[in-house]
């Protein structure tokens, strides 16, 4: 409700709000709701709300192309347009085009995104915020959005010259309608106007906020930048460059520094030439910063269309509705993305790459086959956020190791134990649902240890299908290794203290890489109880082995699996040696970043480790065992593949028919080498062996 | 697209829907875009599409009730039926009542989900199928959805007089927009008019799907029944009780059955009095039956309403978009339903029961005291869905046993071993999000061991907040619990196969409850191996005491647990015996079913069990340790729970004060009586305790 009687002191911006408003109506055209302006005639923000469709704005046709420009910097930007695009689809029903001006980090992350996503009738372009900095630079600015909020004055040259609308959005914005009706306002704008704006949402330009506050000029209240209407045909016409580099510069020789990024250069253009602006809908913008006046807006309008977490407090801005509009958020943070990959009916769109041939290859999967769902996994495309949280690659050195490994929620606690064992880089995948990607960003959050290594880049593989696509995991994990080596490990293992030291020094004296192709061997081994003292060294390990504290890794139930390794000879060597491969051969190794990847076809569990040493074996890597590794493989209760793999014959069948498939591939590669392997192939696998 | 150029034999039903959709738009009487009959003159499916939004039926009031009435019985439909209800929740705007016409099942499932759900402005009445059954299980019918469906014919009588406008909705429905836009229908009803329905988009009525095909009579090609708007008011005045029973029993001389229940009777009806009928836009109710013609409908349509999984095949129905439509389904089945804990904006309506109360106890919380966790946890209200599968209550026996115990996804690999383990009946909580409890659906019934088992009761509690609620879970267990005697569990043991027949000799031979208030011991041990072969008796379970393949339960970490079951004398046992209560004893304990709740205020890790241990000894039940009752827990990686207790002083800070405050709430119950307990409630929490 809009409360009655406000001060007097607001008519004056009021009344040239009304004015607007005024023209605003008589450029529509029609006949609108009395209900519309039944509020309060003091205007403010909520006025402008029409949010019931009647007399509704032309809808887009069917199939109309919407494009959406949004500037989008570092990690934590980058998981923040996700939210806003989840949001945008999820009501959608226009083919969208994105244009997404990024540095480095968030290209990196969304282009994989978006090219794993698949969505139809979405086509996304970037841009490259490094060369529009010299543009802006020269700016002073106190905003926490920093350079990159500025970025969205050059939009009218930064965009391909052919485009003439755009929809421009910040990244903490969330959609709770159809981006079509949004567009569809621009179909208000009258001969001149160029840019759509809701009206700020807060006292800020009015200059009142605190004594000595001075603000940018606006146009009463002012208007906020997180969601804008961008005529671009018109502002290049109207000379936009220079336009707001003028003002800007005016203005700059009595302020000190933008306080508000490009919200304040915007507002300062539209107070210098009104005829620009159209007056947008308060429910574009519901803007939630503290002390937020759109109350007036939401509470007045039976809905909403566009949230803004305007606030650098975002999700923990204290609004007495505030939870309300958290949850809207939760919403789509939480949301399966996997569901958006829905077609749009009747609007004929190119199908993202590698869309027909995958659609054609699961149209070919007979779904009476009893290993159809293996078969379904192995084609499963599956969303891929690398650098889901902030990372520092590390600083480039000629023998660097990477830990690579790949987990799901179930071992989250791992992580802890792993870096206080392991001070180097690692490169971890984790196969996640969206909702599990957030309690996983809470767990990192929430620990110390955690949150202050900026060297472990976190990969979310999102969920999709029953069983565990885990050397697609591996495959994404050892993707990202930015170290000339990688240490292939599995996450219930970990190493030796001293291990990363340890294979830099042997990487060095070995000559692995350059003079030699070779994967060095760790030894593994276990112990079966939960609590457990770790040894120090490998005099310790042995003192422990002999106790019956620990075990070589599978003593009990699958010795074959790391019998090459020679464990007697490790007790007594002192230098690396040498060993041959042998079938179920499966040791955890160190090798060059460019080694054979896994085989991806193997999902779920088994044989998916075996895999990959046969084709390091086939490629001739020699197998070196270092005197001085070991690994700790801790207890676990069983996966539920595993579970599932005890009791079905017809999964044990179905790894023997990919099994089988491999060595055709295999002999196909590698010609009569590859017989070597045939008998390996054939046995029978153990259920134990994973 | 509609097909041009069909089949001439469609002509006469397409006349007489044209000349329905004439009065249609004439009773309108408002300018129709001409867009809208724009498709093929030839009518049917999709003709009625007005999904664009201008012009638009009068939205009810922002504020106005809207009444909702679902049929429900049994265990899988009472899930449907929630999928339903989250995808209103999830667009409505307006305070809704849902009519419930609900059997015993369904009514106990769904009164406890809508009380602890707490939905703002959402009212639900219940009313009794059974009292309904005999005015319907006269009519023989075919249809897969049984009397219940039948029963949306008497809701004229069934739901209140008062009540004159109602929208009827199967189970098998999902929104996919704001409700009120199918209310805003009504007003669409000319003066005679009173049932509401969309065309069926099959050519079932048709009578031409198969050589001596005989469907019951309709207009053209007849109506569906999964959406209705009934106006109850006209049809009570028209005899509508007397009208549909005429017409049904006049059918039925020729005609051996209802073929889809309640909607053959409807399309007779309204064959007879055509003028009842005014037929609804394609989009709210989009049938995707095997042969649906619906394409018609949404490929035209710019946006879908209502989806309807009309066949028995539900989501598994073949139909070349089913794949969106089963995205759109996941969507609200996956959905968080705590989230649509939302409040109406600008809409006063009663607050849930319970909820002002609860609102103003978590506006009283510092979020400044370093227990804030704790304390938000404790008051934390979890949606409970009880019995989520198919569940059939033991046969009332005297002395039979539940075991009760509570978990979360990383435990679910127990259950097989456990129905293995105990065969009795079994009321287990899950910990789990919406979209978990859809995987945990699946690993039910993807095990034969799991499907086959009637007798266990799964009741799902839904996360929220950071603690996992331990105390509160097991309540939830113990209050479903149908046998007079419970054995209090946890999920990481599995008791002695035969613990379930002993026990319940036991409790006959001690006379317990009735003569004697006890709390029975099952002497607990560990094994320390993940694969372990579990012993068949207690002697062999002593001789692998002997040789360390078994330990008593925390034997190493937290002996005090478990001390005073004195194992000594267990040893040489042959009759139960007596032992006393000591600091810290948590023994797994089986008592009658009416035993003291756990105490919920104990959340994450640490005194939950402990405290019911007090609570037992305080209100005098004597300690009975049994001298062949065992179980054995198995290992585990430890819970992110334990994790964080064990990295944080603040969390056992909180453990302690929660301490301190349950003594406080003991004296006040149990007076100097509850002395006893004050020393062992200030020593310091072993982190290893659990």
């Amino acid at each position: 409700m809009l409360p009655r009687g406000r001060p007097r002191a607001m008519g004056a911006a009021a009344l040239l709000l009304l004015l607007l408003l005024f023209g605003f109506l008589l450029f529509d055209g029609r006949l609108r709701r009395a209900a519309a302006l039944d509020g309060d005639p003091g205007a403010g923000p909520g006025d402008h709300n029409r949010s019931d469709c009647g007399p509704p704005p032309p809808r887009p046709s069917k199939c109309e192309l919407l494009h959406v420009a949004i500037v989008c910097a570092g990690h934590n930007s980058s998981r923040d347009v996700i939210t806003l695009v989840k949001s945008m689809l999820f009501y959608r029903k226009n083919p969208l085009h994105l244009h997404l001006v990024t540095d480095a980090v968030a290209r990196n992350i969304l282009e994989m995104l978006f090219h794993t996503w698949m969505v139809p009738a979405v086509h996304v372009s970037f841009y490259n915020a490094e060369e529009l900095k010299s543009q802006v630079s020269w700016i002073p600015n106190k905003h926490y959005s920093g350079l990159y909020g500025l970025m969205k004055l050059v939009l009218p040259s930064a965009l391909p010259a052919e485009l003439a609308h755009v929809i421009v959005l910040d990244t903490d914005v969330t959609f709770a309608s159809d981006i079509s009706e949004l567009w569809a306002l621009f179909a208000h704008f009258s001969d001149t106007q160029a840019i759509g704006l809701v009206e700020n949402q807060s006292d800020w330009y009015l200059g009142n906020l605190w004594k000595n506050h001075r603000p940018w000029p606006a146009l009463g209240r002012g208007f906020n930048t997180g969601v804008i209407l961008l005529r671009l045909d018109r502002l290049r016409q109207a000379g936009w460059e220079q336009m707001w580099r003028l003002t800007a510069r005016r203005e700059l020789l009595t302020l000190p520094a933008t306080s508000l990024a490009d919200q304040d250069i915007f507002n300062a253009v539209i107070k210098e030439h009104p005829g620009l602006v159209q007056p947008l809908p308060c429910v574009w913008n519901v803007q939630l910063s503290d002390h937020t006046l759109a109350e007036r807006c939401y509470s007045a309008a039976s809905d909403l269309k566009v949230i803004h977490w305007n606030s650098p407090k975002k999700l923990q801005v204290k609004n007495k509705h505030v939870e309300f509009f958290r949850n809207f958020y939760l919403t789509f943070l939480e949301y399966d993305g996997n569901l958006l990959r829905r077609e749009l009916f009747g609007c004929p769109s190119q199908p993202p790459p590698g869309a027909e041939q995958l659609q054609q290859a699961l149209a070919q999967l007979d779904e009476e086959d009893p290993c159809f769902e293996f078969r379904q996994q192995q084609l499963t495309v599956h969303r891929v956020h690398v650098t889901f949280l902030p990372h520092e690659p590390p600083p480039p050195r000629p023998h660097d190791v990477t830990l690579v490994a790949q987990l799901s929620m179930d071992r989250l606690q791992m992580l802890e134990a792993l870096c206080r064992h392991w001070p180097g880089p690692m490169s971890l995948a984790l196969y996640l649902t969206d909702a599990e990607a957030q309690q996983f960003l809470r767990f990192i959050e929430a620990s110390p240890v955690l949150a202050a290594r900026q060297d472990v880049a976190y990969h979310v593989v999102y969920r999709e299908g029953p069983l565990y696509p885990v050397n697609q995991l591996r495959n994404v994990a050892l993707a990202q290794a930015l170290t000339p080596y990688v240490f292939l490990s599995d996450i219930d293992f970990l190493p030796a203290y001293s291990l990363y030291d340890y294979l830099r020094a042997s990487i060095e004296q070995l000559g692995l890489g350059s003079q030699r192709k070779a994967a060095l061997v760790v030894p593994a081994f276990e112990t079966l109880h939960y609590r457990f003292s770790f040894p120090h060294s490998k005099v310790e390990l042995l003192a422990l082995l002999d106790v019956g504290a620990l075990y070589t890794f599978r003593y009990h139930e699958w010795p074959r699996g790391h019998a090459p390794t020679d464990y007697a000879r490790w007790r007594e060597a002192q230098a690396p040696y040498r060993v041959q491969w042998a079938a179920d051969y499966e040791p955890y190794v160190v090798v060059p970043r460019d080694c054979p990847r896994y085989d991806p076809r193997f999902v779920g569990f088994g044989w998916n480790k075996v895999a990959h040493i046969v084709e390091l074996d086939a490629q001739e890597y020699e197998l070196l065992v270092l005197p001085e590794a070991f690994t700790i493989h801790l207890p676990h209760a069983p996966s539920l593949d595993i579970s599932r793999f005890r009791s079905s014959p017809t999964y044990r069948d179905c790894l023997q028919a990919l099994k089988d498939e491999f060595h055709q591939d295999l002999s196909r590669h590698h010609g009569a080498a590859a017989l070597k392997y045939l008998p390996a192939l054939q046995q029978p696998q153990s259920p134990a062996q994973g």
